[in-house]
């Protein structure tokens, strides 16, 4: 049995604030989408069929240098509140946490690469960096693609590239993204404007927890649209380019921020120091909200406080419920969640003084 | 020219928190409403009886004992915001501080006694105790009334009573009130119950600034409706004994409220105290609202405080948009009151640990 409570308090990589602009851009991610060839999608695999990819990949990924010491592990030995933990963690994704047929995943033990295995795809291998960092996680997601190929075949077509189990996929199956925190662009109201010129360029905007989720506590998750037609590293260069105009826009907010003082603004940001200093009872997105803001205060200078972004990003992911609940060692009720993340906000920011 | 600058702080009657019940009644206030025979009712008055009346009054004030040494002030002498702010004391009423021709107020320096001077009616009386006193204020208002009358007419009429510009005044001219600091009842729900039992009662339920203002803050001012048919002891022992009743049922709410702890009445008690002492904007239906329940934490041990309820009653006075104003000497823009409050309470709560 992996002993997950104690990866609650590991430093994820995605979570460590080391790379460039990481007051911005708090990860990046890559995803590569690939398809064993001589079996069917996923959706028309027999049973006897999945526990064989898993089985094949399982030894594929044994041979990786990034992998070999990575854990290995199937649907069927995880709780419901575990596959819960493991996606507040962004190691798997919500299809693949909800999939009722037996999957499986592989986790690095700095959960910087993870690869789900009959997710959507057959796999989808997945790279995290901290900061803005798409370049070196190109180079470490191309060197596990390379390492897996050499033991698995992959469904590939000369005209189309790597062939996947939606349409949007075929071609590199990549998907590049950055998590980034733009509190400065929402309150000074400029958001809209950024997410706008996004679109136009063909990249998706999106919550923290991908496709069809809310951006919370002001943070966006932005990717490319289009993975035919262009090369991999085409798409990275053009995502991180725009990414970083994007984070000089969120600079120059927190900048005019600073100088300007703008009392309604600082009232937000000392309102929720004060809220998370005082609650006894709160609800994650209320908390993901004004931790928000907490970060912009530091990281403005206007609250004094010894807390890093380190720990305020694993703050971000320890409020989570599944990760309450694993700390707690217990189920807990939405109520005594509630409770439980308020006493763990208080602790954590007790150093803060209003 | 009257200092009121002095009179922000000083510690007007009804704030003293010193009578019985004080932690639930703030304050008890009976008013009688008198006209001079030989003049019309206010509305049809000439300047020159206006001028008249006021002098009549002057000279009679002048020679009771309560008043004798009471400031006089006309109208005329006062700016607006000298006007807000002796509303805000509760020193005159909205009628009488918006009354575009001359009137006065005579206010005794405790602040337990005004004469308002050609508001409805010629006279209103006014007698004001923390806590529930309404007998001690009877005999303070009782006494006042027979020396005035000494020296001034009153209209009266042998088979009505006391004769006032509204028939809804007629007969004793009596109005007795309480404000009533209810926490307990609100966040428990069961005020409305309360309130529907006193309008039974023929007792009407006010917010804080009389009739037609809401109660802010969960302060409500109860008080008689009829003045006709009923002896002046008897409508102040009815409503005594009503008040004493609510007051037996809001102990009750906040004793259970102590024993049960109940997490979502603390949350929001801890949420009022995280708020108060951070915010940098405040707006006074807020500040009155989070006060109140500040009040209600103190009061009932859950927020260790060196602060008395006199403390907070004065800071329910003195974040008022006038008094603000009156203490900074100098006039304020709203955006300015709200950010000059806010720091008031920040400081006043500073001795509050979260």
């Amino acid at each position: 049995m992996t002993d997950f409570k104690s990866w609650v308090h590991r430093p994820a990589e995605w979570i460590k604030a080391e790379g460039p602009s990481s007051d911005v851009v708090v990860s990046s991610r890559l995803r590569l989408a690939r398809n064993l060839e001589g079996f069917r999608f996923n959706q028309k695999l027999k049973a006897s069929d999945r526990r064989e990819i898993i089985g094949l990949i399982e030894t594929a990924v044994k041979k990786t240098q990034l992998l070999k010491k990575s854990s290995f592990l199937r649907s069927s030995e995880l709780s419901e509140l575990e596959r819960e933990f493991l996606l507040e963690r962004h190691m798997i994704s919500r299809e693949h946490a909800e999939e009722k047929n037996e999957n499986a995943v592989a986790i690095s033990s700095a959960e910087d690469v993870s690869v789900m295995i009959l997710e959507e795809d057959h796999l989808r291998l997945q790279v995290f960096q901290s900061g803005l960092k798409l370049t070196e996680a190109w180079q470490k997601i191309n060197a596990l693609d390379d390492e897996l190929e050499k033991n698995l075949t992959y469904a590939f077509s000369l005209s189309l590239g790597y062939l996947t189990a939606c349409p949007t996929n075929v071609g590199t199956g990549l998907r590049a993204s950055c998590m980034v925190h733009l509190p400065g662009l929402v309150l000074t109201k400029q958001v809209h404007k950024v997410l706008q010129a996004l679109a136009k360029l063909n990249l998706a905007a999106r919550g923290l927890y991908g496709e069809g989720t809310q951006a919370a506590g002001n943070l966006f998750q932005f990717s490319n649209q289009m993975t035919l037609g262009q090369r991999e590293e085409e798409i990275i260069d053009n995502l991180e380019r725009v990414i970083r105009q994007v984070v000089e826009h969120e600079k120059e907010a927190r900048r005019l921020f600073a100088q300007k003082r703008q009392t309604k603004v600082e009232d937000q940001i000392w309102r929720a120091v004060g809220t998370l200093k005082s609650a006894r009872v709160m609800a994650s997105g209320e908390a993901t909200q004004l931790l928000s803001l907490v970060e912009l205060g530091v990281g403005t200078g206007l609250v004094k406080s010894s807390l890093t972004l380190e720990d305020l990003h694993g703050l971000f992911l320890m409020i989570q419920p599944a990760h309450l609940q694993m700390a707690s060692g217990a189920g807990l009720s939405p109520q005594e969640r509630d409770e439980a993340r308020a006493n763990l906000i208080r602790d954590k920011l007790s150093g803060i003084q209003l």
